[in-house]
């Protein structure tokens, strides 16, 4: 596991012991909440197998339920990784194709099919855009796209994405509803901090248990519940636009952001935590601008005073 | 004005004072978040038709973008006052008819579609099985509703009628990240406090202006705001399930709600919040365990302790 060999000695965790507890805040939340079990979409990747694979240490296969929602731009290892991991833990799972819904609710018009009928064309071409974009502009995508922008390709692509976790919160809920289940999410501490999740999409769930995990210590927390390292080791991605991974649209590896990240909650000084993590002052003023521009995301919504 | 009668003289507010306070806060949110104007889902409603009235008193109307999303079981005049209170303040509205895209998600077959082809009889049976649920079992289903419950009835109702509130949001989203407008929700203080709203849905806005008013204020502000009569004096409803309004659901009218929720704010005993506001104590129970249980609706969603 080269992907955990940069990680800092005061963000190692005792695996165990937080398996433990997040183990028990599950149980603890489906009593609270009368429900009989727990639910949880699976895309196949790090942090909804890590989620699973925890509640399946503490509930027996049956009281917990997987939802597959693959749509038309999703990698096929998706799907097949996620029934891998429902496979490992025994679990059940439903699959719910989500191309006809989108395609009635006009999303894809709004990118053009062709880019898509070959996946490396749209990663590519995607790409592009990005790296043009943030030459032409000094700024990355991912943080323009944080705040209002009038850039057209940005909302274009903003509504494009957004639109797919939206529609499979609510389905995830109609089953959960049906069901009565509780909803797990997956954010971990690093997407929270930086806005890497979809406002009312997948932070819209019941119980959050990776929320005080930077990515990389849900790396080691893998590990320790024997997620398959095809799962572990492949690049985190949305899977939501072809091509594009986590570390490429944020620009910067999740051993590094998470390393700022930390230096960065304990006040250390750009200066300092440009020393520490051997890493351009400019990069470590880019993390805390999507810190500070991300903060409404975790605010929601604003309300008047009183 | 029939229905503002009895709001107790602590209730009354100064709608000129408020009116420019919330159109101050929906200003300054654009301009913070740096959109171009506002985008409202507009249902016909008291709540909906406020909200844009405040807009319109400090956005011109180009600035301000309504969606009328009707579906199946909408109630005609729902569609009819929409159009009404966006031709009255002369902002452009677009039409989403969602009943193509529920029908690909399934959701109509969890209520019989015999029940809906003469709406007065959905009602009739709704309501008939309401009130059977509450003799039956000595709580109301929409108390029961808002925690976990393997009653199947109250298990399908609620995934029938929070997937419409959970697809207008993401249809409405998807305007906004297109457009660069805010979201303007509608939940008023009543509503929030009850959990009488959607997990998700109708809570999922980038503004609440009318968060800190009860829902008889919302009857005054509408009032000096000139909203029509029409609007201002139709049974408030969820328009999710023909015939249930509001005050069935909730089997309580919103003048008596609101003086037991203020009362209870100020730390009133039962017995004298039941003498003030002439009512059984019962029911001043039942409204405080109204906003015990619906508390997970206003933290979301639950993390573990750091």
């Amino acid at each position: 596991m080269a992907k955990t060999k940069l990680i800092p000695e005061h963000l190692r965790i005792d695996s165990e012991k937080v398996s433990q507890k997040l183990a028990a805040f599950i149980q603890n939340s489906v009593k609270s909440s009368k429900t009989k079990g727990v639910i949880i979409g699976l895309s196949g990747g790090l942090d909804s197998s890590t989620v699973l694979a925890l509640a399946a240490t503490t509930f027996p296969p049956h009281k917990i339920l997987g939802l597959i929602m693959p749509e038309r731009d999703s990698s096929l290892d998706s799907e097949s990784d996620a029934k891998l991991i429902a496979k490992i833990t025994g679990i059940k799972y439903d699959r719910v194709e989500l191309t006809p819904i989108l395609d009635k609710m006009g999303i894809y018009q709004h990118i053009p099919k062709v880019i898509f009928s070959q996946k490396n064309l749209a990663g590519a071409a995607v790409m592009g855009g990005y790296k043009l974009y943030t030459k032409l502009t000094g700024e990355r995508p991912f943080l323009s796209g944080l705040k209002g922008t009038n850039f057209g390709l940005i909302k274009r692509t903003n509504a494009y994405y957004r639109m797919k976790h939206r529609l499979r919160r609510t389905i995830l809920y109609s089953y959960a509803e049906r069901e009565n289940l509780l909803v797990m999410g997956t954010i971990n501490k690093t997407e929270y901090l930086t806005g890497f999740f979809v406002r009312y999409g997948d932070n819209a769930a019941d119980i959050m248990p990776l929320i005080n995990l930077y990515k990389t210590q849900v790396w080691l927390l893998a590990k320790f519940l024997r997620i398959p390292d095809k799962i572990i080791n492949k690049a985190p991605s949305p899977d939501l636009i072809p091509g594009i991974t986590d570390e490429f649209a944020i620009g910067i590896s999740y051993e590094k952001l998470d390393l700022i990240l930390s230096e960065l909650s304990r006040n250390e000084t750009i200066q300092d935590i440009a020393t520490i993590s051997n890493t351009k002052p400019k990069t470590i003023e880019y993390v805390k601008e999507l810190v500070k521009r991300s903060e409404y995301m975790r605010i929601m919504p604003y309300i008047p005073s009183d």
